[in-house]
């Protein structure tokens, strides 16, 4: 193995970044050539491909978002645009590739690997949603930016006595919803993967107004329905003052935390072993802390993820 | 005088609890008792009224909201309720109040005023749209917690190659748009002091995009139309991968800025030096970077708050 | 068991508040009387204990430090004082105790338990050097601090072409540095369970200068050496224009990140639960992301807390 | 005017590079052509300049730190080492200098012009120390990064019942102190500028523990004496539980403020248009409001920057 490339695909995240440097740095160190491949495999396909040095990557492990930036890129589903690709990094003479990105990636990925060209994933998204692994490089930053939002919104809920319905990101995904809920003192966290009842939060409420609580606030997954759709909804069952706020892309961007560079920058250096040792059709993650690789095909056929769900337990027990 | 009361009234603003601080502060200095209202006007009528000492106000400086909590009233705009407002004042041997808030809140003041019973007013908003002031308590806060936003989307953006329209508030003026705007380094501002031409935004977009530019970030104020409607209106003129993101209350909250505390604390402390000299009906601002008063009714009937248009043409100077 | 009680004890680390809080919440939950006690030790030998109700832990979540206070107390450490705490804890009612702290606190809950009271201990210091858990609770608030200061430095460091060593708290342990050193992009991590060579650092610098590099940054954990010496040394090896940040306090203090919190919520929840069912003498731990736990005197006498080494390695492998 | 200059000199300030975005984009707006001269008069006279694009400012508005580096260069103040700058100057056809910088950078503008030179100085520092302006580009974002640490401290101290002396930047000047003492709730602030009685802090000190105080914070401007020897000599009377942070470098980084973004932008396009009047030999500030510019010569000589010491007097008022 000489020469490797890295692209990021999907949605960017904070931490892609530090994963990037990580290989960069990782592989120059080993005397491979490193590559990067500009908007993801839209790029691949188009040939948009330059080498990386040292310097490429300096003062890059602070930034949000993908300095070799992203592009949805659907006919990369197709047979044709995955042969294309292939195409592509041999005429670089790439033999193994790293992709950072989401479950769409992965299936980049994975397409490739069939095809017999070595790719590694590095779960790359804010919403932490990628089976194999416990948590996804940007999560982390993702849900302190949320925390922050809540915490502003508390000050606003508080002086007028307000609710407010916080619609946060995560797709299909509760993740950042349960833990930016728990983190934030939430009163509620309604989420995908557990079913809830306007009208036991409505009672919950009054309860809180009852007792004198000044705010009540309620962390609502995307997943589950927009934001103001809950709050009219909410209203059948009484006027709580209620506003609606919706963080939307905020939370994508931003310096990643120091978690989420230390993730980034291990699932980077162990993508490069792991092409080094001649292998592909991975996927890394960190389980219990260890970092971890799986057959890329089977982790995404028969593994789901499923949010801690403990959390919401928790938060019904100390946010009644 | 020996005792003088204070509230806060309307939206919340970062820096309201400092000025609060900084009265209760003086007051005691000076050898005053200093009285807190809850809830604003509706607590005056109420009643809801209580002494507060130096422990009160203590760990208060740094925390977004007001802990004396705001409300709307409407209810004071009738002579009936200023009446039984004064009544209460008096009833607790009031001689004196400062009144923390914006332009709704001034008119209260200005009643109670007519009424013969001295008032202050410190403009407390995020909008900036209080005449009489360069700048209002909250303000400074207000334009940092949309730039960190900015920077954040920027990320995305950048990562994307997407246009984004950011709205912010501000109610009718333009003066958060144009300030974070500025320090945003938008392509575009569009506020309601000043015409805006879709299609020229829209050429400048195209040349942005033409010349290689990644990201394309315009700042609106809410006070022109809604976020959603202009991406609408925008997309008539093409397709520029345009995402919305509507910050909404997460601008109202929030520790307060330097600035905005010590113009709290300079605003605080002045206005119970107003009330000591017997003086009522006036509005505290800071003009020139000095803290001066004036007639609270003459400032609100004459005088309309114009923002710093000069902030719009800079940026058409430096962002084409 | 109706009536528990709390205290924090040590130095003071972001998230402390929100443990109390749910260990607060919990316990009513399920029908507890929990009481909080002043100044951790002292206070518990003092008597300064007071009941805590639902209000007393409102808007506490997100604040840092500690709002029962810490305190040194050596006495503790005798039978004499162990004896009075036990005697106060009795005069109360209270039947069980959490102790938030580090291992100085730990030894407390033991010598509690060993004279047959019922002590919980929950591990709370920025230092991370707990045995019996991956992470204590301030740790990860902590890594973020001095993350956002030398992401600072970083920016002066670079606009001067300086070496800057940047000296961080963490007693004897090296976590803080290891952590934030990789999320910094550190040059070089000196930690104390690991040997450091100057020259070799000295020489590493010169050949990062020599191919155009602008900065050099050195985090240097507090256990190793003082900054000021660390540079003094450095100087013996060459001029590389180098300048001492020793962070200190300010590593200690701030909003807990989201992850101090719900790690805090979930060692409270969990501190009650072992109560309740008749446990003590023991400390609970995060491991493997399973919240645990254990003998709190087999723990402090047979374990010993090593912070994730493989963090240097990578260091040295992507920071070259 | 065809070709114009700038370069950054001295202590790197947070908005640095927004002005030089400024100055770029205003130029080339105006159909200059614009040159970035890297490590400020070093550079100058070592010839190490470069055309700037668009493309090279984007993405830096952001970004605290200069990106055409600072050095210092006492041989600068030598007639030699000025003509040899002019030289280069001339040899790429530039007419027009732009410096950003503190006072030593204002005299090299100013023998630049006295050499007939047009230079125009733009104060960039954060210690706010220059004459004709009230508010240097960097100064905003260095009392906000004081006061998030104080905000950090205020939870520790508060916590362990302590007495914190933070000694913070500033040079001779106390303004730092003074913004960031005042908005931090300071307790005392010490600053060259104005004399202190040791005695009598220490009574105060002592007098709010008496009520119930917890804390106190004590900011203390480096130009009056260092942290250490503040905290010796406050310990011989009486023992105050006393600690010290030196806050240091990390004050100098960061991303800028709203606030020094915009008048680092409003700076940097006056420049330009000075400049293009064929006007040299001035510096920019801002007065009430208003960007104004003045003879550097006797600016420099006939001024003396004094801080507003009314922060002074209200904090002795508010901070009993």
């Amino acid at each position: 193995m000489k020469r490797i490339a890295i692209l990021t695909s999907g949605g960017d995240a904070p931490g892609m970044n530090a994963a990037i440097r990580a290989v960069v740095r990782k592989g120059i160190h080993d005397g491979l050539e490193v590559y990067g491949i500009n908007y993801g495999y839209a790029g691949l396909v188009a040939g948009d491909i330059r080498r990386l040095d040292i310097a490429d990557v300096g003062d890059k492990i602070q930034k949000g978002g993908t300095f070799l930036y992203s592009a949805r890129y659907p006919e990369f589903a197709t047979e044709e645009g995955q042969l294309k690709g292939i195409e592509q990094l041999k005429k670089f003479g790439i033999e193994g590739l790293v992709v950072i990105g989401g479950d769409g990636s992965y299936h980049g990925a994975m397409a490739l690997t069939r095809h017999g060209f070595p790719a590694v994933g590095i779960p790359g998204t804010i919403d932490n949603d990628i089976p194999g692994t416990d948590f996804t490089v940007g999560f982390d930053t993702a849900i302190n930016t949320v925390l922050e939002a809540i915490d502003r919104i508390r000050d606003t809920a508080t002086s007028h006595v307000r609710t407010f319905v916080i619609e946060v990101m995560g797709r299909n995904a509760g993740d950042i919803a349960l833990w930016a809920g728990v983190a934030g003192g939430a009163d509620e966290i309604v989420i995908p993967e557990h079913n809830f009842d306007m009208e036991a939060i409505a009672k919950k409420i009054q309860a809180g107004r009852d007792r004198g609580k000044k705010h009540c606030l309620i962390v609502l997954a995307e997943g589950v329905m927009g934001g103001n759709e809950f709050a009219e909804e909410l209203s059948t069952y009484g006027d709580f003052h209620t506003r609606v706020s919706i963080l939307g892309h905020i939370v994508r961007g931003g310096s990643p935390s120091a978690r989420d560079r230390v993730l980034a920058s291990k699932f980077g250096a162990y993508a490069v072993e792991l092409l080094e040792e001649g292998k592909g059709g991975l996927c890394i993650g960190m389980k219990n802390n260890e970092v971890v690789s799986a057959d890329i095909i089977e982790t995404l056929e028969n593994n789901k993820h499923v949010p801690d769900l403990s959390l919401f337990d928790l938060n019904n027990t100390i946010s009644f």
